[in-house]
Parts: structure tokens; C-alpha cells; sequence
């Protein structure tokens, strides 16, 4: 890339149409605060269509209907999807050389492809099953009997306990744990005696799963997050829960115990759902809110305790005029009273 | 297990009684979805009398008074007791073979018991101290002057800053950090000076502490966590925090600093609870809550900030009907104004 | 210290001054609940007056107009200061020794400095740079063509993706993740396609982050911690934030992408704000609170959604009077149907 490419070459490997000089060289892709003339740029979120006017960058990716004076633009149906197919053009993937290193410790009955990669200081347990171009860094730990699918990448410090199925593509950040015990206690007599997890944790293929997640072991059978599903950093999914494919997690939210969710759901950042209910396909629930009963297909929830959005963003705005209605009634009462009719930015001294 | 056991014999181990054929050969435990005529099921939520009727189970534990027609029932006075004795029975533990992996780094002046194992990639710092029959799994770190009592588990990746005691019988999961610093600093000119931390982090014995939890060192003297408490995943107790004995901490819950929790406190997941006050025995906070004062004795409490329960559901309902008290004043408003009183559902311009 | 220490000697330190005994000898430092005679104990939080007075300790800090009788005093403008300098007096830091442990897997082209300490299992990737008195503890995970400044320690399991920066004297606890990738993802036909995420994590000089806290690296160019700026435990900051220098973000808050965060803002714990919005120098944002707007400089908000912590604090009086408020409603209507009016204290049933 040390030339540039021609624009009109990358507007083709979006499927974008060139608006302005299509001969002109790109060398990297930048954001709007830093582009300079020779970078592509994008405005992919309304809020920064001033921010585009004033970029220095020559030309930028934009969706239909888009315009910014001055700039040689790349028109693209879905700007966003066309900004990660051209990073990865100016940002190919290095990926280690295969084979195992000399300081990791493998299990002599693991089976490891030929094309994977094992790094120093790994761990592959008892008849563990490594597929094609798998990549394991540093300080990963795969336990007894777990399986990881061609393509997929665990990063340093990622733990899979014993009997952790991985699908393929799938990516592993650092300091997941896969795995680990389901918070399972039965009490007797005032003390808590673990119920033994003896479940497993089955990622199905292209699944991602953010840094120091944490997907616990099912009570029995299996905890499973459905092809295509996306995990943001710090979340918990307890033991044996469902989620569908499609699904997306963001940062520390938590599903509790044997709940399930559908196809194509999200929990926005921090939110929760309580344990034993379910989530139907396409379920949204908004940030830091918290689900106690079922959520239909498609539906989106809001609040604490979670209601739907439109419900929930209707009582925000009474709960906002509530020191109104308080006047009211006591405008009310006055008049009852006999008074004359409290004005209308009064403030008196109630009963 | 391969001829499977009588149905009477493991009713006998857990007191419970057979209501129908005691000879009949369990060969595993399933959940009442995938279960076959060979397995033992369970029902121990109402929520699922419906799936244990469906079932394929041959047999269920189930509690007093429970009745599924058509199968074979160990009838207990506590059924999830009874699932966690039998899980234990079907799926024995396997533990390593004692002693140290030629990958682990031992210091030379650490004590480990010849029954202990240390697995490859371990470290065990100056003068730790390693118990009979603990599990040291791989890339687990325990910090010089560590302490482990008789039995404990500490998983891959935990990490036990220098000090840190934990006793008997306990289980650290996979990243968990015990002994990190607690979060102090004196802020002098709008700069924060970091407070030295040099206290401890004690477990008593029977703890279990869930994948990527936290628990900071004190400040001074230490923070514990008192004998058979449970803590889920992904939770925090800062610096100096007192918990006492047989509490649960679910998942992403988290104590800021010196608060101290009594025996058989329950904080549900997502719940917080701010620095330098109590908790009472038995007191028992609400998902997603967040208490800001002193918690008596038993008492439940929910909402942010955290209020006694039964008042929380109160203003709960009262929020509901919110629109419907704007609707009745703005209906006396007009009966005061000489109109007709608006109907139930009317909707109107306001002042 | 086996002799222990002049009280003026200590007092002088820290610019307090002695009313007592200066010539008292001081062993140690303690709590007020655990010191004995020979100990110096500190009042740094009125909650604590009465302990003080019942407390053995023979010595304390105080703030000016602090007044313990019996005991003698060091009065200091900044007790909590004036603590952290002690402690660093009776606890002295003690660094390992220079130098590159045998087990540790140090990159040929990665650059360590002669004082810098690298312990087992710990790896430097290639063409890092690590600085003088730099300490990098076991099974800490250094990637390509990260750089840390002069004095920094990176504690057990910290992991430093590809390319991240840390600034001078910064601490970096177990389990932190720092330069994962972003949760980025462009959805096209229902699938979520992956937005390669090729910027980096910087951390400027005197920065601090706990235990198991993840910083995410910009999609591209950089996701930035000023000076001085303190992360508690589990926090999460998402990619491309930037953060002001002497910030506080305390356990389990987070901040979602491209959000700019002032000098000296303080997130409280639990706390969260959502993507793209800004908080000004000063700004404060309560416990479990979520910040859905840009908050100006200086301005303190609480609530989900977040306002302004007065109006929130008036929001949530009114609250706990709806109740009192439904029954005057109620009293209007009856009063208003001809009947006599409700008492204050009345039930009924409502239309």
C-alpha cells in the first residue's frame, strides 16, 4: 500500500459508487479529527456530519445521499459494513507460523492440526482436538477433552475448563473463561452444599466472545451461544442458558441461570435478565436495565424492572412532571378549600 | 455405573422414599428435556411440573407431595439436596496425581504437602504454604507468604497477591484476583496519591469464589470472607470489607469499601452496595439494587436506592397507575373549572 | 522500625503537628479498632469519632480541630495524605531484583532495560520496549511493539494486546486486559461482520488500573487514560474513549465507545455512561447511575437516566410521597362526588 490505491479500486470492492476523482491515491483510512489528504475517511453516524465539512481527509465513504462539499466521496448502501471490508484490506491479518512451541505443554493423546499454532507457555489437555489454523497464544488454557474448530483464535490468558466445545471462526479474547462452575448451592440446615456442574459450554461457529467474559459450565448438558452471536467484554452467562444466533451482548450484562434468548437479541450495556425466563427473537432490552419475566418476539424492554420501552419512556416523562401534578392537586385542595387557585409556579408550604 | 444402579439403592442414600419400582437400573441423571426411560430427572421448580409430566425420564426426585403420573419417584423432603448428592455418586471427582510438574516454578522456600499437586506452569512463591491435597492448577499464581488450606482448589489463572490466606476445602475459579490493591488515594492538589495497601485477603474455610471475581487486599489488617460463603462470577469486594458466614454473592454484584455483610446475606446479581455500612444476618438485597445505608437484620430490601421490599413493590404499583392519577386531576380540574368531568380514558391538552 | 519511631519524627514527615507526646514511640500502624499502645491510628472519616475515643491506640492522626481525648495527636491539614505518606514509611516497597528470569519468553528483538525486572512465564513480544526499574511479574503477556515507561509494574496475567502504550510509574493489576478488540460490527443481511479494530490503548504517565478491568483498542488510532487518571476493578472502557487526566472511575463502571470523559471526572461504582457523549472537567456521576448525555463541566447527575443530582434527589422525595399524593386525589374526588373529605390517614378502595 505504500503507493495508494486508486479509489475507484476500493469504491469496487465495496460496491460503492465514486463521487468526484476516482483516480485519486488513498494510503490509509483515518478518522475525521486526523485524515489528511491522502486518507479515506468516513461519516457512518449523522452526529458528525460537521465534523466531515471540516476533515482534512480527501475523500471519505458515505451512505446514499450523503454530501460533503469538497471531498471525493465512496457512496455505499451500508457505509459502516464498507469501512470494515476496506480495513481489512489496508490492515491484513498476520497470523503466526504453525506449529507448537517448544515452551508450551501439550498433551501427548491431544490431537493438534498441523496448520494450527500453539504458543509459548499453552496449554492443550488430555484429548483435546485443536482444528486447522486454529491459533493459541500465550498463557491460553485448554482443558481436557475440548474442542476448537478451524479458524478460531484464543487469546493470551483465555481458560476453557474440561469439555469446552469452540465452533469455528470463533474468536477468544483474553481472560474468558469458559467453563467454570455454574453457581449451583443446595442449602440444607443453613449451609450451602455445591451441586456438582457437570454440564458443558458449546460456542457454535463465529461466535466472539469479549475479554474477561465469563460463560459458566451447564448443572447438566450444555450452556450454548448460537452461530454468529456477539459477546462484549465482562459479561456473565450463567449455567444453562440458550442464546440464538445473531445475538449481541454488550459489556457487562448478565443472563442468569437456565434462561434462554432467541435469535437476534440484544442487551444493551449493563443490563440484566433474571434466571428461568425467556427472551423471544429480536428482543432488545435497553442499557442497565434489569428483565423479570418473559419478552416477546421482537419487543423491546426498558427499566427496573424492565417494561416496554414505549411504556417505560412514557412514565419517565410523568415521573418528570411530577412536582407539576403535586402543585395541581394542591392548587385543588386550595380551591376546595375556599382559596383562590393556586398560580401555576406557586410553591407553598403543604399540609 | 455401566449396569446402572437400583433406584431404591440411591434413594437410600439421599433418605429419600420410592413410589413405585425400586428395581428399576438408573444408568445416569438428565434434565426432564433430554432425559431417557435409563435416567433419573428432577423437579425441583413448580415452573416445570408441566416438562416432568412430558418427560421421557423413567424416574424423577422430586419433593414432598410431588405427583407425576406414569414414573418411578424418589420422594425427598429436600429434592435439590437430593440432585446434589446423586450427581456427586454418578460423576466422581478425578484429582490429579499429587506433586510438582518439572514446568512449575516453586520457590525453594515454599512448603508444599507431598499430597498437594502443582501443575505445569504453576508458581508458588518464598514461604507460601501449601496444604494436603490442594489442587494448584496450570498458570495459577500464589504469591509469596500465601497460605492454602487442606483440600482447596485454585483453577488456571488465579492469581493470589502475597499474603492472601484461604482455607480449607475452598475454590478459587479461573481469574479470579485475590489481594489486589484496594482503591485508596489522598488527593493533595488535585493530584490522588495512591494509599498503600498493606493488609491481607482472608478466606475462612469452604468458600468458593467464581470465575474473574475480585476481592481487594485491605488497607490495613484484612478483608474476609467468612466460612461457607459463596461468590458468583464477575463480582467485586473492595478493600477491608467484612462478610460473614453462609452469604451468597451472585454474579456482578460488588461491595465498595470497609461495609461489612453479616451470616446469610444474599446480594443478588447486579446488586451494589456503598462503602462503611452493615448488613444484618439474613438481609437480602434485590437484582440490579443498590443499598446506600445500614440493612437491619433480615430485612429485604430493593430499588435504587435500596428501600425495604414490601415498600419498593408498593411504590412499584403506584408508578403504574401514575397516568391514571395525572388523568383524575386533570378530570377534578375541569370539574372545578364548571365543565363535565372528563371520562376515564379521555385524553387532553394540559395547562 | 523494631525500636519504632518519634511521634515529632513522624509528625514532621508529613507537616502535621504533634499535641501530646512527641517523644511517644511508634511501632506500627493500625486501625482504630485493632491498634494497641504502641500504634498510630488515624481519624480520617467522622463516622469513626467514637471509636477513636474508645480505641487503645496510644497515637492518632488527625485533621486540624480534631480533638481525641487522652490520646496524643498528630494534627495535620490532610489526615488521609499524611496516612498514605506513613504507611509508606512502615511499609516500604521492596522490588524484586533486576534482570530476565530464565523461564520467562523474551522476544530477540524486544528491548528490556538492564533495570528492568522480568519474571517466570512472563512474555515480551517482539520489538517491545520496556524502561528502566520497570517490573513486569509472572505470566504478565507483553505483545508486539508495546512500549512501557520507566518505573511501571505490570502485575501476574496482565495482558498487553499488540502495540499498547503505558506511561511512566504506571500500575497495571492481574487480570487487566488492555487493547482487545473493540465491539465492532457492521450488520449486513443479519449477519454481524466484524470491523477490524487497528488502533492501539495508550495510557499516559501515573496511571493506575485494577484487577480484571478491561480497556478496549480503538478501531482506529487510539483509546486514551490521562495522567494521573485511577481505574478501580472490573471497569470497562470501551474503544476509542478518551479519558481527562486525574479521573476516578470506580469497580464495575463503564464507558461505551468514543466517549470523552474530562480531567477530574469521577465515575462512581456501577456506574455507566453510553457512547459518543462527553463529561466535562469536574464532572461527577453518582453510583448505578446512566449517563445518556453529554454532562457539562462540573456538573454532578445521578439516576437512569442520569439528571442533575438535585433534581434527582427532589425526583426521588417526590417519590416516596406518591402515596400521600394518590390519597389526596382520592379525598378531592370524594369531597368533590359530595361525600365528606377523606381522612389524612384513610384507605379506600379507588374507582
Amino acid at each position: 500500500v505504500s503507493q495508494g490505491r486508486r479509489l475507484s479500486e476500493l469504491a469496487a470492492l465495496v460496491e460503492g459508487e465514486v463521487r468526484g476523482d476516482g483516480e485519486r491515491r488513498v494510503r490509509g483510512i483515518a478518522t475525521l479529527g486526523s485524515a489528511s489528504a491522502e486518507d479515506l475517511s468516513f461519516l457512518t453516524n449523522a452526529k458528525y456530519v460537521e465534523a466531515a465539512a471540516r476533515s482534512r481527509a480527501g475523500s471519505l465513504i458515505v451512505g446514499r445521499g450523503g454530501e460533503v462539499p469538497g471531498k471525493d466521496l465512496v457512496v455505499c448502501a451500508e457505509p459502516y459494513f464498507a469501512l470494515a471490508r476496506l480495513l481489512e484490506v489496508f490492515h491484513p491479518a498476520t497470523p503466526p507460523p504453525p506449529g507448537i512451541h517448544a515452551g508450551a505443554a501439550v498433551a501427548a493423546d491431544a490431537s493438534v492440526d498441523a496448520t494450527a499454532s500453539v504458543a509459548a507457555f499453552a496449554v492443550v489437555g488430555a484429548r483435546a482436538r485443536i482444528g486447522a489454523g486454529v491459533r493459541i497464544e500465550p498463557h491460553a488454557t485448554v482443558g481436557e477433552d475440548c474442542e476448537i474448530g478451524e479458524g478460531s483464535v484464543i487469546h493470551p490468558h483465555a481458560v476453557l475448563y474440561r469439555g469446552t466445545i469452540v465452533g469455528k471462526r470463533c474468536t477468544i479474547h483474553a481472560g474468558v473463561v469458559l467453563g467454570a462452575d455454574g453457581f449451583g448451592y443446595a442449602t440444607h440446615r443453613g449451609r450451602h452444599h455445591k451441586v456438582p456442574q457437570v454440564g458443558v459450554v458449546v460456542l457454535e461457529d463465529d461466535v466472539e466472545i469479549g475479554a474477561n467474559t465469563t460463560i459458566d459450565r451447564a448443572m447438566l448438558e450444555e450452556t450454548r451461544v448460537g452461530a454468529g452471536t456477539k459477546v462484549d467484554n465482562l459479561v456473565m452467562v450463567a449455567h444453562n442458558v440458550r442464546i440464538g444466533r445473531g445475538s449481541l451482548l454488550i459489556a457487562q450484562s448478565g443472563v442468569a441461570g437456565s434462561t434462554q434468548l432467541g435469535d437476534g437479541v440484544v442487551l444493551a450495556g449493563q443490563a440484566g435478565v433474571v434466571g428461568h425466563v425467556r427472551l423471544g427473537n429480536g428482543a432488545r432490552v435497553a442499557a442497565k436495565s434489569a428483565v423479570f419475566k418473559d419478552v416477546a418476539d421482537g419487543v423491546q424492554v426498558a427499566g427496573i424492572p424492565a417494561q416496554e420501552a414505549s411504556s417505560w419512556r412514557r412514565q419517565q416523562a410523568l415521573l418528570g412532571r411530577l412536582d407539576e401534578l403535586r402543585r395541581r392537586v394542591a392548587a385543588l385542595e386550595k380551591a376546595a378549600a375556599g382559596g383562590p387557585r393556586e398560580s401555576a409556579d406557586g410553591k407553598r408550604g403543604e399540609p
